[in-house]
């Protein structure tokens, strides 16, 4: 085997080792080439190659997210890692375990005009769980500018500064990665390098000091208050977001599915299914909204305790609701950082669910409510009129979120784009033994693809990721990799523009609004599909995409791509009219 | 005229009219509506909409690079803004000030897990000139939640806090554009906004305090030390980075041109011409490293002043040479930021370089010397043996350079990719009516296309981009705006993968090399061509590209493309054996 004979590249390469951190996603540079040299070329990690690292970052992300451990994204020096940032900033929000290695320039050079240099420490500071700044090994340089070194090292033994080199790059790497493991942060590795780049040698020559990583223990707190307000209220909301599938017991999913008292309002990317689960928030709360008469409901909604586990939000019906009809205790339940969404949050328990929910069952008292009654009557009425609405309306964004999400195999891994994409899925039952994750940590649009594609890559089961065109069209360059499997599945629905900005309430529908908030243009994705080899297929109408459904999921020689083109301009009406109909 | 009714909005679009700001890229987004509505709807602006904020950042960039006065690119909250980050370092180390706004939730709705939001305050702070936070209003607010407000607004006069935030933000916004305007850096505006976004009335209801621009009188220096110096050095060197067309006197150049104690070694990007200049610093430098007996030849190369003016220089060589042939005087003139790039860099001259060469001309005494003529019969030298060269190579990257660049018609901008676009492009002669761009502040490959397009828009004369395959590629998405004129040219020179990689000293040609280095592929542009609009052309061999440049820089009605396809793995070896024919 072949070690890279920089001293920090042999360090940086053994602590990921010895962490089980085997998945490194590199883009091409010089300035990293220890580093490239020292994980290619040792078979206990998987290299991708990956050029534009914006997308190599989100892919990582994607294999992070699907992994549950940490990945490695590696740079070279410059604009490079800006590049990774809308990636750090998701992983950040997402608690994505997301591992940047940047190499830099010798710091002699970093200031002076250098090529390809800019100021990277620390450089993700507003979004990072920890930023190691590495040093720079002494007894690797055949620069002969030698005057250049800092007053530290100046005048002194080489081997004793080199050894304090290795001590303070050993603590900061025991650190960094404990960061990214026991925190589920994304974490930031700089690394300078001095030329020459390339040499390698036979033998590891660095023998770092590792320290094994550990959790620190949760005491259980004592939750006789909160057992207490359990077993006295009559109206309990569990609101469940972005969540790992088969993570709740089934015990759990009975108590709360049968408890009257309780309703358990589950987000699309809350992997957590039961019949008596309240999938589509919206289709709740919007008939409430649409009536102004109706105060009294949202005051028979507004629940005592709110419990909410899992991730970010997407329903925005429910944030603007929970703000409006604060409940007198809102408790978030694990997770590493407790989000105040709705400004009542009241307390941090830092348990799992499953023991939370344990303890609040074990000898629990039936509250006697109509609590789950009163409300899935209303839930059985909105889900008979959605049948009749989606039998009417002609072919749409809501009538093809319909067909489709029926349509997806079981056990499917679906990755959702953001914008129109998640929110109309949220609007629909899904399939219950498909896995569903969605970027809500930034809830941007750069991603998207490159995030399902990494993650359909470590996945066991075949991917659909389904997008809007300005997404997809967004995050091209996702396309441009050797990974991409063929049983990966594209659905891009093409309403020629941002269609979501139709919905929002208060535009103009001028010229302005359709050139810098719409954004149309007549685009497809055929040209990208043929350049990246992909199968692709359109449909402009019913006819035609319940019969390109019926091939899509078939086996293939190569990824498929099928386009969906949407008439923009009844798109909007269509989603409102949704509304007004199942009030 | 129709204008936000958020008075921020207001502020901030006056203080842009008010200082003759007037180009806007806008990227879509809902949060930023207030400013969109607010620039798009006054007939003052230019506005452009670009869909992705990495090529909306760039194109803004290569506008503001040929206007040389500031461009605004807006976009809403989230990660969007974390993408213009390239750019901003970009702009950051070239001196170009864009002015970044972006929209930002309201600060109550930051940290709690709100859709969209990240922590945008003072996000690019390692690259940026100011960073204004401004404050939300108060007067403008629909939402119920009153109790969020901040403890400084509690129980107070909304006016008299609305107007602490006007004086605030006006005080603010007047500091930022003048680190802009005339301190040429890139600076960022965030701008938190409260919903309705969409809102207009028809007449103005604030009245901002705007204070005049002004740039500081900067005192000329005394120069008698350096005139003495001057007139008794018998070597003198000025090496010109990037540099402004037409900026240097006639008069000066012609006195550089004809000293015989002065070499001038200008680098393709210093747009400086005369044919007694050095301008292709590496056919001089190479053969020197070739030969190590020649160790006196460096030695008589040695100036006894540098003289420096420009942005930042490309040619490793002069710089390597420079670092260890150390000038006892290194003098950098003009500029915001003097890099001491060489490490003996004495003094920050800071007057312009006419005025400066101007005092040192001025009752100048000739000094002799052979400094010039010694180097000139050199170069002449080469100039023969490069003919000579290019006469009996193969088809390749260092053939076609050659070709390329003598077609160039007249007076065209001339924007160059990073990488091995711009280095081959310093080996050869340019017509002297070029304007020359490239992005050298990062020496990034991101976004050269974008920054291209940008430029070639408010550009007086047709623009040809020439560019790599991996940058092409990297930057694709720079072709999806609605703004490319059909007189602008792109040539994609394909080698299939990082070429530069090949000529790196030290690296081995194996499968870790070709996979993570020189990232092999098989991709062409005429997809993308197909999608965004261009005629497409392809070349690989000599006579099909003599062919094609016939008729590629004539009138078109679109845009148009020509890709080089040059055989990867002799390219190198070209490049290589050019430095020794010539030694």
């Amino acid at each position: 085997m072949k070690y890279s004979l920089i001293p920090t590249a042999q360090t940086v390469v053994q602590h990921c080792q010895a962490n089980d951190i085997s998945n490194i996603v590199i883009s091409p540079g010089s300035r990293n080439a220890p580093l490239t040299i020292a994980f290619a070329e040792n078979p206990f990690f998987s290299c991708f190659s990956i050029v534009d690292e914006r997308c190599a970052a989100f892919f990582a992300l994607g294999m992070a997210q699907q992994l549950k451990k940490p990945v490695v994204v590696l740079c070279t020096s410059g604009s490079a890692l800006l590049n990774y940032y809308p990636a750090i900033a998701e992983a950040y929000f997402s608690n994505i375990p997301l591992i940047v290695i940047s190499a830099d320039r010798p710091i002699y050079k970093v200031g002076i005009g250098d090529g390809q240099t800019i100021n990277q420490k620390n450089v993700y500071e507003n979004h990072i769980g920890y930023s190691a700044n590495l040093k720079q090994d002494v007894t690797h340089s055949t620069d002969k500018i030698t005057q250049y070194k800092p007053d530290w090292i100046k005048n002194r033994d080489v081997l004793t500064v080199q050894n304090e080199v290795q001590k303070f790059n050993d603590n900061e790497l025991n650190n960094v990665l404990n960061t990214a493991i026991t925190g589920n942060y994304p974490v930031h590795i700089n690394v300078p390098f001095e030329e020459p780049l390339y040499k390698t040698i036979a033998k590891l020559t660095v023998h770092p000091n590792i320290q094994p990583i550990y959790k620190k223990e949760i005491q259980l707190p004592s939750l006789n208050f909160e057992k207490n307000i359990w077993n006295t209220s009559k109206r309990k909301m569990v609101l469940v977001g972005v969540n790992t599938p088969n993570s709740i017991a089934e015990n759990i999913i009975l108590n709360l599915a049968n408890d009257p008292s309780v309703i358990v309002l589950t987000e699309t990317t809350s992997n957590l299914y039961h019949p008596n689960f309240f999938n589509s928030i919206d289709s709740i709360i919007a008939p409430i909204e649409l009536n102004d008469a109706n105060e009294n409901l949202f005051e028979s909604l507004k629940p005592d305790v709110l419990i909410t586990f899992g991730g970010l939000i997407v329903s925005k019906k429910v944030k603007a609701f929970l703000r409006t009809y604060s409940p007198k205790h809102h408790w978030h339940i694990d997770g590493t950082n407790p989000n105040d969404t709705f400004f009542c949050l009241k307390k941090h328990i830092k348990t799992s669910v499953n023991s939370f929910f344990g303890i609040m069952y074990n000898n629990s008292v039936e509250v006697k409510s109509n609590y789950f009654s009163f409300w899935n009557r209303k839930r059985n009425y909105y889900v008979l009129k959605r049948a009749e609405y989606v039998n009417e309306i002609p072919f749409s964004d809501f009538a093809v979120f319909n067909s489709v999400l029926q349509a997806i195999p079981n056990n499917y891994l679906l990755q959702l784009a953001n914008s129109s994409t998640i929110r109309y899925t949220q609007l629909f039952d899904l399939n219950s033994s498909l896995t569903v994750n969605c970027n809500r940590g930034t809830s941007g649009i750069d991603g998207s693809t490159s995030t399902a594609i990494g993650a359909s890559i470590v996945s066991k089961t075949p991917t659909l990721f389904i997008t809007g065109d300005l997404s997809f069209f967004y995050d091209s360059n996702a396309l441009w990799n050797d990974y991409v499997r063929n049983d990966f599945r594209i659905i891009v629905i093409n309403n020629k523009g941002g269609g979501i900005f139709r919905i929002l309430p208060g535009k103009e529908n001028n010229e302005v609004f359709e050139k810098f908030f719409e954004t149309r243009h007549n685009l497809n994705a055929q040209q990208l599909c043929s350049m990246f080899g992909f199968h692709y297929a359109m449909a402009d109408c019913g006819e035609k995409l319940d019969k390109e459904m019926t091939l899509f999921f078939k086996d293939s020689g190569q990824p498929k791509l099928l386009e969906i083109v949407t008439p923009s301009l009844i798109n909007d009406k269509i989603l409102i009219d949704y509304f007004r109909f199942i009030s």
